[in-house]
Parts: C-alpha cells; sequence; structure tokens
C-alpha cells in the first residue's frame, strides 16, 4: 500500500511542544488576568447557522469563510470572530445570563483568506466583553486588564492607544459633514500612504469637504502631545458641539482613572488618529502596541458599541471589550525573545538503569508528584548516557540517578543539569522528603 | 428588517459560565496531572486533507466526518478524533521531536452522528500518549495517570479496569481459532444481551468453533474473582501459549506496579471482558468506570498499538495513551453533585455607591488585585440591594461596601454573603493590606 503524505493544510499549522508551551503560558496568564477582573468563561460552537454567521459580517469575511452543506442539509459556516457568536449568544440566552454579563472567550476561529505575510487561515483569539452597561467604568476597565495582561506577560513597553468617535463625530456635526463620515474616515486612514496634501485633497474630492474643513479635519487626526496638550487641543476643536465635548470628557475621565488605578503615564497614549471599524465602534476604542515592533500592527484591540445584537433581538444590547490576537502576540514574543524558557512541563528526570526497580522508580516518581514536584520517568533502561542526552534536549532541570546499588546503600544522586553539579541524598524507599528538599532548592536557583 | 433567531445547530450547544467554569477545572487538572508525567501539549489543525482523515477511519467516522471543498478546491474534513491528527502529526515531524515522544492534546472534535441520548455532534477530547516505547513502564504510567487524574478530581470511586488482548489471542492460537478472532471478539461482546447460551451458540455459528472451545473461550471472558485469583486462572487457561503466557505476565507486572505507585488495591480490576478496538489495540487495554454511575459507560479509555501511523510512514512507531472523554465526564460529575461550587470566576465583589469615587473603588480593586485578590467592580452606581441582588446571584463570597462616608472615615466595611455578617476594616486609601487579610480570612473559611 503507498504511504498517504503526512501533511498540513496550506495556511494551516502544527503547534509542536516548544511553541504550544508559551501559548497555554499566554492563554493561562489571559484567563487569570480576565476572571480577575469577574469575566466568566463561554464556549460557543465551531459551527453556526450559515445565516447567523452572514446576517453581520461584511463582504470581505463572507468570502473568506468556510461554509457547506451538513448532513441535515443545512448551511453552515465555521465562526470568523468571536464576536458574532457573542451577539448570538447573548441575544439566545438574555434571561438566563442576566445583565451585566462580563465573559471572556479563547477560542479558535477560522479565514480562508489569502495566506502571505505569515498569516493563517486558523487562529485563536482570547476575547473579553463586558454587555449591558453604559457607564465609562466598563471601558475603563477594558484598558486596565489590556495594562495588567501585558505586565503579567512582562511585556512594559507597550503603549495603549486610546480615542473616542464621538471626538470625529462632533467634529463632523460641527462642520455640517455629519452624512459623510465613512468617507472622511477612509481618507484619513490613507494618511501614512498620501500624507498630509494627498488626504486633504481626497477630503474634498470623496468627501465634498472644503479646504478649510478638509485641514481641519486632518488637524484633529495628526495632533500630537501629551495626553494633557492633546484634551486641551481637542476640547477647542470641537467646542460648541455636544458630542465632540462628551467625547473628549470621556477621554479626560478614562486617562484619569487608568492613572489613579496604577497604570503607568507612559503606557497610556490618547491619539486621535486611530479609528477601528467604520460603523461597529461607537465610542471608546483602543489598540496597543509594542514599542519595541513599532510595524507588528495591534496585538490587542477593542472598543465601545452601542448594540452588539440587533440582528437577533429587539433589546439594546450596549457593550465594550477587546481580543487579544493571541498568534500574532505569540510571534511577537518569540521575536523579542521574550518568551520563557520552559523546555520541559516536568521539571525533574529521573534515569532507569535496572529493570528489576521499576516499580522502586514508579515508587520515588509517584512520592514525588504527590508533594508538587513533576517528574518524567524514562521508560526504558538504556544506557546512562543516552538517557542523559534526551533529558537535555528536553530541558529538564534536574536528573535523579539511582541504581541497585544506591538502592542497597539508601541514597540518590541528585543532578543539576545546568551546571552538571551532583549531590548525594539519603533515600530509604519509605520517605522521599530530603530528595524532595534538595530538588526544591535546585529549581528555586 | 426582521430578526434572525438566535439559535444553536442541531447536536451542538453552548457552554455558559456555569457549565464552563468547571469544564475548564477539568481541563486545568487534566493538563496540571499530564504535565507531571512530562507529557507534553501539542495542537492540530482542526481542518485536514479529507484522505488524511479517511485513509485509517471506519466505514462508521466516514460517515459521519464533516467534508468539504475549500477555496482552493481541496477536499478537507473536520477532525473526527485526535489519534489520526496524532499519527500524521508525529510522522510528519519525527525527526524534530524525537523519541519518545510523550505529548497530550486537549481539542474540540467533530462527528456528524445522530444527537440521541445526550450525545454531541462536538465535543472534547483530552488525550495524551506515549510514542516510540514497548516498555511496560509506559503501559503502567497510563494507569497512574488515570489514578492520579481520578483523585484530583475528587472521584474516589473508581474502577480502572484492565485486559491485554495477548490473552484472548494466546487462547485463540491454543485452540487453533487465531484466523477467527474478529467473530470471536463480536461474538463475546454481546454477552450482556444474548447470556451465555447465547454466545456459545453464536461461537458456533460465525466462528465456526466447536462446542468446547466455545465454552473456553466464554470461560475466559466472564473469569471473575480478585486480580490474583483472575491471574492464576488465566494462566491456566493459556498454559503452553507465549503470547497468551507473556499477556498474562504483562497484567499481573502492571498490577503489583500500580499498587508499588500507591493505586489503591480496590481501584484496578483485571477484566477479561473488556476488548476495546478490533483491530486497533494490540496490548493491555483499559476502561474506567464510575462506580456510582456503573450504566455511565467508561469516561476514559485507551491501550497500547504497534504501529500508530502506518498510513503515512514506513517507521514503525509504537505507543500506548488514553483520552479523557470531557463533555460525558463533565455529564457525570454533575449527575453526581461532585462539581466544586465557584460561580464567581473573581470572589470578591466591590460595590459602587458614589460615581464620583469611581477612580478611589478601581484603584482599591486593582490594591487587592495585585495580591492576588480577584475583585469584581459593579460598574454603576445602581441601589445596593440591586447591586447585592446580582452579587448574590453570580456566587461572590465576600462584598466590599465603601461610600462617601466610609471614605471619609478612612474604613471599608467587608460582608461576607454566606453569612451576611460585616466586619469594618480601616482603609486609609494608601494601603489595603487589612482589607486583604480580613478577606483573605473569609475566603479561606
Amino acid at each position: 500500500m503507498s504511504l498517504i503524505q503526512p501533511r498540513t493544510l496550506k495556511g494551516f499549522r502544527d503547534y509542536l511542544p516548544e511553541a504550544m508551551m508559551p501559548r497555554e503560558w499566554i492563554i493561562d496568564t489571559a484567563r487569570r488576568v480576565y476572571r480577575s477582573y469577574g469575566f466568566k468563561p463561554i464556549d460557543t460552537p465551531a459551527l453556526e447557522y450559515l445565516e447567523i454567521l452572514t446576517g453581520k459580517g461584511s463582504d470581505e469575511t463572507d468570502k473568506q469563510l468556510y461554509r457547506f452543506e451538513d448532513h441535515g442539509g443545512r448551511m453552515v459556516g465555521m465562526r470568523f470572530d468571536l464576536t458574532v457568536p457573542l451577539a448570538r449568544f447573548v441575544a439566545q440566552h438574555q434571561q438566563e445570563l442576566g445583565l451585566p454579563f462580563k465573559r471572556y472567550h479563547v477560542a479558535t476561529v477560522w479565514r480562508g483568506e489569502n495566506t502571505q505575510a505569515g498569516r493563517y487561515r486558523e487562529f485563536m483569539q482570547c476575547d473579553f466583553d463586558t454587555i449591558g452597561v453604559t457607564e465609562l467604568t466598563a471601558d475603563i476597565e477594558m484598558v486596565l486588564v489590556l495594562s495588567d495582561l501585558f505586565t503579567q506577560l512582562g511585556i512594559d513597553k507597550l503603549t495603549i492607544r486610546v480615542n473616542h468617535r464621538a471626538v470625529l463625530n462632533g467634529m463632523l456635526e460641527k462642520l455640517g459633514l455629519a452624512d459623510r463620515s465613512a468617507a472622511v474616515l477612509r481618507a484619513l486612514d490613507k494618511f501614512s500612504k498620501i500624507k498630509e496634501q494627498g488626504v486633504v485633497e481626497e477630503l474634498q474630492r470623496t468627501a465634498q469637504a472644503t479646504a478649510s474643513q478638509s485641514e481641519q479635519l486632518l488637524a484633529l487626526a495628526i495632533l500630537e502631545g501629551t495626553n494633557d496638550q492633546i484634551l486641551s487641543k481637542l476640547g477647542e476643536l470641537v467646542r460648541g458641539n455636544a458630542t465632540g465635548e462628551c467625547g473628549v470628557a470621556e477621554l479626560s475621565d478614562l486617562n484619569q482613572a487608568a492613572l489613579a488605578a496604577g497604570v503607568p503615564a507612559s503606557r497610556l497614549k490618547l491619539d486621535p488618529s486611530i479609528a477601528r471599524g467604520l460603523d461597529y465602534y461607537t465610542g471608546i476604542v483602543v489598540e496597543t502596541q509594542l514599542e519595541e515592533l513599532p510595524d507588528f500592527g495591534s496585538v490587542a484591540s477593542g472598543g465601545r458599541y452601542d448594540n452588539l445584537a440587533s440582528l437577533y433581538t429587539n433589546q439594546m444590547l450596549p457593550g465594550v471589550g477587546a481580543a487579544l490576537g493571541l498568534d500574532r502576540l505569540l510571534g511577537a514574543l518569540e521575536k523579542l525573545g521574550r518568551l520563557p524558557n520552559v523546555q520541559s512541563p516536568a521539571p525533574v528526570f529521573l534515569c532507569m538503569f535496572d529493570p528489576k526497580h521499576r516499580n522502586d522508580y514508579l515508587k520515588l516518581a509517584a512520592q514525588l508528584r504527590a508533594v508538587g514536584l513533576g517528574v518524567e520517568v524514562y521508560p526504558e533502561p538504556k544506557k546512562l548516557g543516552k538517557q542523559l542526552q534526551y533529558a537535555d534536549k528536553q530541558g529538564f532541570r534536574a536528573a535523579l540517578i539511582i541504581g541497585d546499588a544506591e538502592f542497597t546503600a539508601g541514597q540518590c544522586q541528585v543532578k543539576d543539569l545546568q551546571t552538571a553539579n551532583s549531590t548525594n541524598v539519603p533515600y530509604d524507599g519509605a520517605d522521599a522528603a530530603a530528595i524532595a528538599a534538595e530538588l526544591r532548592r535546585l529549581l528555586a536557583e
């Protein structure tokens, strides 16, 4: 019989242990931080009725959707984000859930997009959202969660960029251009490509703005300075327009609250240039930038929306939340050499010399696990050199060496695999306390 | 615009927080136990080339496979278990992985099967396997992992049923029926339905066994007694046949090793009636039964196989491992009332009275999180009764009550939400140590 070639689909990847261990570490960290704010886990199916998924998505996401007919003749699709499933979920279960509802969701999503530039068709997201709250407290908390999360991940050089959709909207109202926000946003979005003059021209052409209006819009979008300077400038630009003034006031409150709650001042940056989604977000919007990788793009983004689930329920469900791009962050941490060097999930390696002592090895390992020390027992009585070579490659921290002579003498050799130093420790079979103590000393180094 | 009905597909389900929190607890527990033995995490794509998935599967799994043509015209399928992806994975990456290779994999699988009797089309598995080892140590370890896992899950009344495929094979060789093992297994499998006389008749009809042969096969399959009695009886039945004798010897070694490593004697039961898979398993096979739910079926099963990846590589890859049926186990623990009563991921609830103190609330919460105490801040200054009603429904353990007067007086009320008792604790804004101490005292109760 001819062999089937073992391969993954284009745009998909396997996670080997060296990639999977840091991924589990990031997920555990995110979950711990989310939970510490009272966000609760949920899960939803990978497959949904196609109409659920295509209801809200853009043409872009519709095109990327994995879709097919299932065994029962239903048209189904694989989720492409966690927001549409959340909307369906909250609409379906709102009676049971109650409001406010704070959830996190760590799950895989699929998009059949072009796979250039290291993008995959399968990736994991770690979202958190607060549903049913209009108070700014929830928006502030989103920023606090992101700040805590990156601190816990050991990333200090981080900028959380914050804007408010009402600032530009207020400006547009003030200029009488409120009906042209989409065209204005599209033009401002091209700033990095076409620069000041290009944007001013494009605003006049596509949004029918006057030259003066275009200059004012551009001035707002490229404001720079300290947060206080930006707040002061924004205040001037929107003065007299209630929408804009409200947006500036919320930005100011959020800035002060974040500082009060301990977010380092250097980490939070008011940035009138970020927009995030033409239609979806309606208030505070947030992006995060790793200062050491400025071109890497935002690794966590979010914002406030007025109505999560309008496609599925008449109940208004306002909310605010953010998504952590897990695989993008993993790539960034790898690039920065910031991943913890955990190679082996169990730190201790127990060599096996003498098959007639197999039960003694298994007993010793069980005694150490019972006091919280992970131990891998080499399964075969191969040559010591071969076993230590394996232990070295797998990244164990310590090895236990105990053969027939040691069992008889009542001792065990504890070997530091980084320094190659060894210590003899008493072990009588009944009690592994001395070995455990020596291992703890060594692991704490 | 008319609303889209928010609903999940037939055979699929949402996990609300009260179901998801215990599910995360089981997954965390399984991962911790697997890791403590040196098993490492991997992940593979949900989608595979169809030929990878249909290569090994039975007609049954082929029929249940979710399959479709992707955007690039490739025929793809959604994984239906974690074993076929493991085989493909090891064949593809064997150079990088090295042997022995110990992995665990916690992931979702999909089967478009009939959904009667509480079975779902999407469920999670938690597999662990050791690849590249023929030594019995790996088989023993599988039993130790399962025993530890259930202990950690708080399940004491558990029977791990163990058999060895070589015992029946040896018996068949001895009787000259080695070429009829499939028919014999099918007949023995019907024991609970058609009883002794039915099995004896079926063995004669479908496996062309004589009456005497049929009686001997049946005698082997329904052996009862202590493990020592069973080993002794099996020894007699297969005496003179090397295959059978080897199987009995391994069962004996495994039994002794498990006892030496601390598995309670009552937990391990040699059971010649279990078979698990006509072709796949070749040595030790294992099932687990919850004594309080005997009809619930096995919640974790596994065994030894000779050659994991014969479809994808010529290298022989023997292995041994087991799969934990996560959702089935979750159902069982729920039925037994054995799920931990963790309703809120953060134990502390902070009431919000006075919007002008919002920053003070956020600061206090941050101070407590910094010392490891999860705190949910109610986001809106609603009436205290309404906030406490929410706290009660969400299952918080403690509430902090601090309004304008308390901020001025420099104190905070810590309320036990189970007893409704309150304690006043000093809090000057700079240091939340006294509140943290009181909360720790209360949470430890």
